[in-house]
């Protein structure tokens, strides 16, 4: 059997002492690949190309990291295989983490990535520099013409890209069809008031067989993107989504259900590994996440380190957009701007209600923030 | 806005001071729902249906059981959207972990769980008694060819279910419908010249838009039933196998890139609700997971409340057979038969191997163990 030679380079931590370590990293060689008693293992293709390789070990703050190769074809270029060789049955063994991930340009040509990217957002949005701002249709439970009613107020004070809640699905008090359509066409109408390019953002996060349909309705009604939760619909069904021409819509990927991965630092993966470089194979144009100093647990350095992740070289790979959220506020604008700079989309949910009574007022206030900025009054 | 009363209840252990759970648990309330400003909440309709509702609270080991209810209705009978109301949003707060799941009729007659459950696995087998005996073709980098003649030794040996390694997907090495075809037609050989029923079990993890194709494709060259691996494909696409009537095939679920979901106690869902019951809801016969002595982590009351739940009623949804593996040796089938009792898969992958040279008299060693019971020697 001749296989190519090329491999792909996951950077794991493991904890331990030295020798558990090293007995921990050479027992990830052979579960994320043969699975079979050490002694047992063909000599020949399998020892020498299919099991994992040890490329390097070395102490890490109180762990080790330490560089495991595989070979390309181990994937059959497959997400979903991709995944499993990275992080399938060690995800149920305490103690290992996923810390950074190396694609050669062999494995990186089987992924399209995101349609869009930073960039295509940024010309479809028309905005060349500035911060994107971003904000989410809520409460559950709301009718559809209460959310489409916001979304254009939202829109009318200037905010840029208007989702759907995560949770707003298909519940009977605001069907999608009809939320979509009303929040699209809400959307519509204040561009054509205020002469901006807002788009709405709906949220397809639905059983199997509903995504690719609930896209093409959103599509059909006129939503200008669409979002989608990984952890409940797959990561490849997110790449089958960018990758459909029919669609051809920028994807949202949204953190729901995905916290277990990131969490605990002795398990999962890290939140540049994860957030930043899997969602971005995986075609996210733009990748939603807990910002650090709200109401959730991840840290600054975390959060920028996923930013970071979304803008590095990947050979071919586009740049996506972060999208930082959760208990975010308008007055935190300049701070994050600080240390994101432009090449982020702020998410403020209901942030934006919590500033004054009138929504538009605030959302020109949210805009404001940013128009302060001197770098920003041109597009102001 | 009408809507029936009926709610689901989900079980959450909580840790922190008792102020500082009760907090947490209020914040639950609202994070897995409307996701909104306490205060800004819009009373009536939102507050009294929508919102997350405390039914108990009170202290448990170290931490604080928190049981709350939520309107069916907001999970718009999805499975995807109900394990986002379970657990979405706050899978990214350190502190949280999904006890168990209670789910009223009103809730489960949306779903049609298992199509064979485990009354229907064993009229499949012919087995009335007895433990499952289950294995896997492995290891990754041999040949269609290779893995076929290894089905043909296993199901020669007495050997009920032989399925693909999770690993093996569709690699240049052994592409799937030439594995499939060879795997299926050498368990056939073999039970014609047994007079057995053993069947071959192919995975069909695989990208989204694949899954349903290997689905037709399995099943047209003969085997026996399905496997995926739920973190990878995602849950929803596993109920949709079990309710197609085209496929009809019993299905198998794997833990392959599951495991941050349960490795710490403080984070994630239960064994039993994770293995147990949200398999079982989201359509798995059989559930496989890593059994306790293996090489995994999972302790043994972990793993007995797996099969608890498999096996717990609920409303309609058939029983399920649980299936430990990872790490399993021919000599521990008595001790594991006293804890599961009969209605169990023992799968052993690598440790069939591992017996003497000659497997196919390990694989009757294997049977062998069940046989010297006495309780199934008429079924020998």
């Amino acid at each position: 059997m001749m296989i190519s030679g090329e491999r792909f380079i996951v950077t794991y931590l493991v904890s331990g002492s030295e020798q558990e370590a090293l007995a921990k990293a050479k027992d990830i060689c052979i579960e994320q690949t043969v699975e079979f008693p050490p002694y047992l293992i063909p000599a020949g293709f399998i020892q020498d190309e299919i099991l994992g390789r040890i490329e390097s070990f070395e102490a890490h703050n109180q762990d080790y990291k330490v560089r495991i190769s595989y070979a390309v074809e181990t994937t059959a270029n497959e997400l979903t295989q991709l995944l499993n060789v990275i992080f399938g049955n060690i995800s149920i063994k305490p103690g290992i983490r996923v810390e950074h991930l190396e694609f050669p340009p062999a494995l990186l040509r089987n992924y399209k990535g995101p349609r869009f990217g930073k960039e295509g957002i940024r010309t479809l949005l028309g905005i060349t520099e500035r911060p994107v701002l971003f904000t989410a249709l809520k409460p559950m439970g709301l009718s559809a013409e209460q959310l489409a009613d916001l979304a254009y107020k939202f829109a009318l004070g200037g905010i840029d890209v208007i989702k759907d809640d995560h949770g707003l699905t298909d519940q009977c008090f605001a069907p999608f069809a009809e939320r979509v359509h009303l929040c699209a066409a809400a959307v519509d109408k204040a561009n054509k008031e205020t002469g901006s390019r807002s788009i709405y953002v709906a949220n397809i996060t639905a059983p199997y067989g509903q995504v690719s349909k609930r896209a093409r309705v959103a599509k059909e009604f006129g939503a200008g993107g669409l979002m989608v939760a990984p952890a409940l619909v797959g990561f490849d069904c997110m790449r089958e989504l960018a990758e459909n021409d029919d669609i051809a819509l920028p994807l949202f990927s949204h953190p729901a259900f995905i916290g277990s991965y990131v969490t605990y630092s002795q398990n999962g993966l890290s939140h540049q590994a994860l957030f930043g470089q899997v969602m971005r194979l995986a075609g996210a144009d733009v990748v939603i996440y807990p910002n650090f100093g709200g109401r959730f647990s991840f840290s600054q350095t975390e959060c920028e380190a996923i930013a970071r992740a979304a803008a590095a070289p990947m050979a071919g790979i586009k740049e996506i957009l972060p999208a930082p959220g959760g208990g975010m506020s308008i007055q935190r604008v300049p701070e994050l701007h600080a240390v994101y700079g432009n090449d982020v989309m702020f998410l403020i949910g209901g942030g934006l209600f919590q500033h004054g009574p009138d929504i538009v007022e605030n959302c020109r206030y949210f805009r404001s923030m940013l128009n302060s900025m001197d770098q920003y009054r041109k597009e102001g």
